[in-house]
């Protein structure tokens, strides 16, 4: 057996670690040629993402291609509202699509809770990969955040302003708590599913947390968010809530170990916001990889000084673009686990 | 000649008003119905921007039916690319379109620094509207940001991540700053030039701010909004920073009179970064405007008395949305113009 890893563990704990170690939102994916062909293979991302050993597989190809220190099973936060009752087909160069969405306090109804078995390809790709990662890297399961998976089922597609969404919450606030409450409950029932199925870590997407006011997303985003974090505290817990600068006090209270930060926000001011018992995930612009190898070194360098030597795991401040090249996400890869304080 | 009403420009320059004054960002636009008339008339958007007399109309328009306490010129931050030597067309349902954009040092030398005569259509507009508003309220001119100018002129239209500019500022940062400086110059010309032609009010929009990371923000795009501010001190001055919520403390710095804010901006946290000097324009989420009269009425006074008796002119914390209902435009209009504290 490999030596295991933990430190992405560790550091999320708040231990001490000899090194930060790093993870990617979105390694696996089509920044890698491997995952290319094996998506050309299946004919797609939901095939992909529904077929256990091709899951596996993508899962752990950074693992051994990028050398990052945590694997995160390959799935989507759209089984969500599938399981409970919404699908969706991922359209090619355009993203998720519903062909139903929701309207009425009938189209709640008809929604079910989601169980774990409503979700068994996700629970059988997490047993598989925990096999073949054989204990080398901690393996993270996720979901969205319970915001952004309704901003989703009312919409029914992405959306510049998430004005219907956002026209749901005015408009029929209660009936928003009531769907937002069925999601919370699906959510906490497959995260304890993936937890049962071997997750050694867990995060929240909350992707379209920044369209919120402040005042709208402790109503609607943060309560839920809160609810999870308390029914789920068997392992490390993550939430990332992206743009959601104004609500980062405010998480600093939540019950979870890590916070993840986008690149907009500022280090200093943003552990001073959440407060010194949360590990702190990010940060860098993604775009940064674009640029040439010395200063990927230069500035993840920087990053790190300002993070510090605890509590920290470095990763983006969003997924890697499908564009970027190998070497310059490996560059960034690499700076941060030769580095020592 | 009407009562002349001059709140805005007392308030930009933090006098004392009777009351809090009231203009929206995109008043002038398709959430009027007699502006979608004289839209379908011209045949198209950039129709519009080019013809002074119907520019003028429509600017006129959300004066007469909402009873705004200002007027902003009808007219498109992307007539600056245009002027410079980049034309560009508006795409129905799709947004501005480049044919040519700039990614070499030979495509930046060969833009021209725009003169206020290279885009005369505005200047006459201005002075006309000015002609037919004869003194009822402030006529606002504006102009785009540089970093939202340079956005467009690299990317070519709208865009997710403006991964493709970004890439620009990390991999050719000093032709990033050639760039940035002849939009900066072209932007001073324009805007004296809609001072001479009567403007009584200028406002900066910086759309695309919150793609990039605080340290970029200071090197890429205050450091020319500052240049801006410094050299145009005729009239009262606004700088409205999307999204730039990590940048709210250097901005209370520049020489400008109003910082506008959005609806993600907690009112006192701004209040407090951005400093006593400044007025605070904004800052209401456009989706309220969605929901029931009393919600609206509520929430509305609920912001005036967060911004205080003075130093506020209100706003949205973003453009009108198409979709809105004019009678729930009006009802937060009006509870503005009654509210007093």
């Amino acid at each position: 057996m490999a030596k295991k890893n933990d430190l992405v563990i560790r550091a999320a704990k708040g231990e001490q670690v000899e090194r930060t170690p790093v993870w990617l939102m979105r390694q696996a994916g089509r920044v890698l040629p491997e995952y290319r062909e094996v998506r050309a293979k299946m004919g797609g991302f939901k095939q992909l993402v529904e077929t256990p050993e091709f899951a596996c597989e993508v899962t752990i190809q950074p693992v051994d291609i990028l050398g990052v220190d945590a694997a995160i099973i390959f799935s989507d936060i759209l089984v969500i509202p599938e399981a409970m009752g919404l699908p969706y087909q991922m359209i090619e160069a355009k993203g998720p699509w519903f062909e139903k969405t929701i309207k009425t306090v009938d189209d709640i109804a008809k929604l079910k809770i989601a169980e774990p078995e409503d979700l068994h390809y996700v629970m059988d790709a997490i047993k598989l990969t925990k096999k073949e990662l054989n204990g080398r890297v901690p393996l993270i399961g996720f979901a969205g955040a319970p915001w952004t998976i309704f901003s989703y089922m009312i919409e029914g597609s992405g959306s510049k302003t998430f004005s219907k969404a956002k026209k749901f919450l005015y408009t029929q606030p209660e009936l928003a708590h009531v769907l937002l409450q069925k999601i919370t409950d699906s959510t906490i029932n497959y995260l304890k599913g993936q937890i049962a199925a071997g997750a050694d870590m867990l995060q929240l997407f909350d992707s379209w947390a920044g369209v919120l006011s402040p005042a709208q997303y402790d109503e609607f985003a943060l309560k839920y968010i809160s609810q999870i974090c308390d029914a789920v505290s068997e392992v490390p817990f993550t939430v990332f809530a992206k743009d959601a600068h104004f609500a980062r006090k405010k998480m600093g209270q939540l019950s979870c170990d890590t916070i993840g930060l986008d690149w907009t926000m500022d280090i200093a001011e943003s552990r001073a916001l959440i407060g010194s018992n949360k590990t702190l995930q990010g940060n860098m612009d993604p775009c940064l990889l674009y640029s040439d190898f010395e200063t990927i070194k230069k500035e993840t360098k920087k990053m790190l000084n300002q993070f510090g030597a605890h509590r920290h795991i470095a990763n983006l401040g969003h997924g890697l673009y499908p564009d970027l090249e190998v070497d310059k996400v490996k560059c960034f890869i690499d700076t941060i686990q030769e580095f020592r304080f």
